[in-house]
């Protein structure tokens, strides 16, 4: 969460996990980003375009009026900071992290790997909700 | 190719290939599965709606109606096998394989890093259109 602190200086407050496998997710903007090596999964940041746009004005100044370029690279962004850092939490070596993907579609949903645990995350921002969704394949036995 | 003859006895035919960097894939249905290590990458299945319940008719033996966990199941299948498919070709060794993911809305819009370069395979199936796009971030130098 310093990260958001860092890149948009907003304070996030934490929210109760849950946990589920069969999870869809349902966003406007995605980022993605997944590992591989020792631990499979992918970390997903989903945010409505709400905050997504406010979270672009914190970050270039200027309120984005489309899902543009920026939005795109601001959430890809994101997705790259959140995935190093959870890397470097982990006490698993041998993870590799992927490139950061951005999906954008209002309402679209993400379904893991039906083998994932999924751990879901609520954060409250200053402008509005984001969840973080950590989806890990076991290793296998 | 022979995944698809294989899963669902279709035989394809590929179109032109062709490259972008800062290229936006726009699907109903997406299969996702990214690689690291070695490159990072993903792969990405696009299809549209009629081809999926088409091809979960192949697979299953019934047509679904709505978006439900056969077909997610079945394109994330497809996303898992095309993934080791493309490993096994790969000259590069230490790649290694995430975890499928499967997005679903109509005409979400899939947005690579800007850094990747993005290979678009376009095939031609018996039931329509579907698409392969293979986006890999360069080595560092």
């Amino acid at each position: 969460t310093s990260i958001f602190s860092m890149m948009l200086g907003w304070d996030l407050t934490v929210g109760e996990l849950s946990r589920s496998n069969r999870f869809q997710s349902n966003h406007d903007i995605s980022g993605v980003i997944g590992f591989s090596g020792a631990l499979r999964g992918s970390i997903v940041i989903g945010i409505n375009q709400d905050v997504a746009f406010a979270a672009a004005e914190a970050f270039f100044g200027g309120k984005p009026t489309e899902i543009d370029a920026e939005v795109l690279d601001m959430v890809g962004e994101l997705s790259n900071m959140i995935g190093g850092n959870a890397k470097e939490r982990m006490t698993t070596t041998g993870v590799t992290l992927g490139l950061p993907m951005v999906i954008s579609g209002k309402g679209h949903r993400i379904s893991f790997d039906p083998v994932a645990q999924v751990v879901l995350i609520p954060f409250e921002t200053p402008q509005g909700p984001l969840t973080v969704e950590v989806a890990i394949r076991p290793p296998d036995k």
